[in-house]
């Protein structure tokens, strides 16, 4: 467990000792963005415990948690970097870090917490105790797809230049390798669950773009170079995301832009291996922690419904709508079952993933982004 | 997280006020075996925080963790099943539900631990709030290699007919799928951590046996039928732990019975694909979890040493002399720290996997298995 040392930045008057023993390793945070609160929920009981308000501005916000699943790191749209503990159920420290921020990352030790930001352009870094910075890498672009990865690094790419940089924080001050050449205004990124491979997605030109993390030198790599993104131009913000990308029986399941398609990629070889069709425009390809299933859902007006795909015939095994705005799902950690944001219907829903019965609703505010405890043991998440 | 509800099996006579908030996500258990007692380590403090005792005959024992990492299900030699909460450091239910038995595993759900016993032969299968029993399998034989599968299921091997059951409780009452000719004497099994792939380790013949059980009907495949076992017949307690087997960048690597040697299996052909000379037999062949290095120990008289074998070369990159009888190795989750038991020097050692310095030597008294609370979210472990 990691603890709380005084001075704090904010109110932390009231650490009275707790009556009820609250174990923190199968809850979780949805982030309700109309009104800047996280509400906390529970897995086991299937229901919300809590709400923490007071974060700012979280559209499109994300979190990460500290090793010991105690605290969450929320990263706001608005430069906002909050330390929540989730015990208390309260911010222990907040800061405004930036003008505008995109997502962030927590180093492997649990010690560093990092900000992707886009005005100014680059990447700050913080003592996840007393949220202190302890470096600051200005890249003179907007920064994004930030990772961590394995050995105290991070890794983020920048949109003017096509670069990615490494920045190695296991000797201390960060040591930064670049590479050059990842393509047209890459505009996010994922690293896979083992840390090896680093993939981002392009706005400027067709296709991806891949690093191998374990090479001594790595070199851009391009994943689907004219796969045909579309005829549409389409808007930065209707790009599927990638956090969500699936890798499931060796290969990687992602969303293609500008297709009502899932497309298929050999995880070794970086070649397609097939597409599946899809009910609209993806924005999230996840795979159940197993692999065996992807859940896939889709950019508005189309974004009531639901398929889920199976990994081994590619093929669509169920299909349902949950109701209006679907915009995000989680797993629990070993995937029995899921919980999926509805927005419109105020509404998280509950599902058995081998029956796909509904098990409950949870009442909430505008949910977006849900984010289980678990990830804190997780490399890129 | 899980409540506990009265009544319990034993003494909860102290559920005081917590007065300091105890985060369990970065916690773990050292098996002090020959006191029977359980060291609670935090593997941020990367020190020992209590113990406790009376848990019975913990030779070769292994634990499992409730999801919300509140509770560890010890499963021992005697036939002991206890409840351990290691907030309050007190065991709150304890069980002797057979006469010999081998290990456990907990279903995806948390709602089910299982015990595969000896004597008498079979699974007996609990419920994890009481301890209540609410399954009995008998198989006429030893049993080994339980593990759970998501689906709430739970798959294991009999000794003696060398079958794999496949007990699925997703509908409540167990439906058991039995798959013959799994081959001669098996002693041990794995499942992948993605719930796909059952191997067992064969004592009566060269080789094992895997299972695809993905697949609506499992045939078993023979992997490595004829890589030579060696010219000894070793016992079965000097054969190989295959908890162990690491999966590290699509191969499977596990120690060789018999020889000084690990052997690399692809994970998709089963087919084998080099060897690693090794210092002597080996006992645990471990992946740190982002799968670029395999740390592996050592059979009597050269257990003392540790070998780090880079799975990209398949060759060692370091070797060091922990101290006399090193037993067992627990990476933490995301793998920049590893844990060694050292029995005979008395101590958990703390090692930096980057850079291979220890960092930290706890004591503990006869330390065998480790076991950290991320396991929770993990598929058979």
């Amino acid at each position: 467990m990691k603890r709380l040392f005084a001075p704090v930045l904010m109110s932390m008057a009231s650490i009275a000792a707790a009556d009820t023993i609250v174990a923190t390793g199968d809850l979780g945070l949805v982030v309700e963005r109309a009104e800047g609160s996280l509400l906390l929920v529970d897995q086991s009981e299937r229901a919300a415990i809590g709400r923490i308000e007071g974060l700012g501005d979280l559209s499109h916000a994300s979190l990460v948690y500290s090793p010991d699943e105690r605290f969450a790191f929320v990263f706001g749209r608005d430069g906002g970097l909050s330390k929540v503990d989730i015990v208390e159920q309260e911010v222990v420290a907040r800061v405004m870090q930036a003008g505008n921020s995109i997502g962030g990352a927590i180093s492997d030790d649990g010690t560093l917490v990092a900000v992707s930001n886009y005005e100014p352009g680059g990447v700050r870094v913080f003592d996840t105790e007393t949220l202190e910075m302890v470096a600051d890498i200005p890249t003179g672009s907007k920064t994004i797809g930030l990772v961590d990865a394995p050995g105290r690094r991070f890794v983020f790419t920048t949109w003017d230049e096509g670069e990615t940089w490494i920045a190695d924080f296991s000797a201390g001050d960060p040591a930064i390798t670049k590479v050059v050449g990842m393509g047209a205004n890459p505009y996010d990124a994922l690293i896979t669950s083992d840390g090896r491979t680093y993939i981002t997605g392009l706005f400027g030109q067709d296709g991806l773009t891949a690093l191998d993390l374990w090479d001594a030198t790595p070199e851009p790599t391009p994943v689907l170079p004219g796969y045909g993104r579309g005829q549409e131009d389409l808007p930065v913000y209707k790009m599927p995301h990638l956090e969500g990308w699936a890798k499931a029986a060796g290969e990687f399941v992602l969303p293609a832009v500008g297709h009502h398609q899932v497309l298929w990629v050999d995880a070794t070889t970086l070649e397609e291996t097939g597409r599946t069709d899809t009910h609209g425009q993806p924005v999230f390809a996840m795979a159940r922690p197993d692999g065996r299933q992807v859940w896939v859902n889709f950019a508005h007006p189309l974004n009531d419904t639901i398929q889920v795909i199976d990994t081994v015939s590619k093929e669509i095994v169920h299909e349902f709508k949950p109701g209006p705005a679907v915009l995000h799902m989680e797993f629990t950690p070993r995937g029995h079952e899921v919980w999926i944001s509805v927005r419109d219907a105020g509404k998280v829903m509950i599902y058995d993933t081998q029956t796909f019965e509904k098990l409950r609703e949870v009442e909430a505010d505008s949910p977006s982004g849900i984010f289980f405890t678990a990830r804190a043991h997780r490399t890129g998440l």
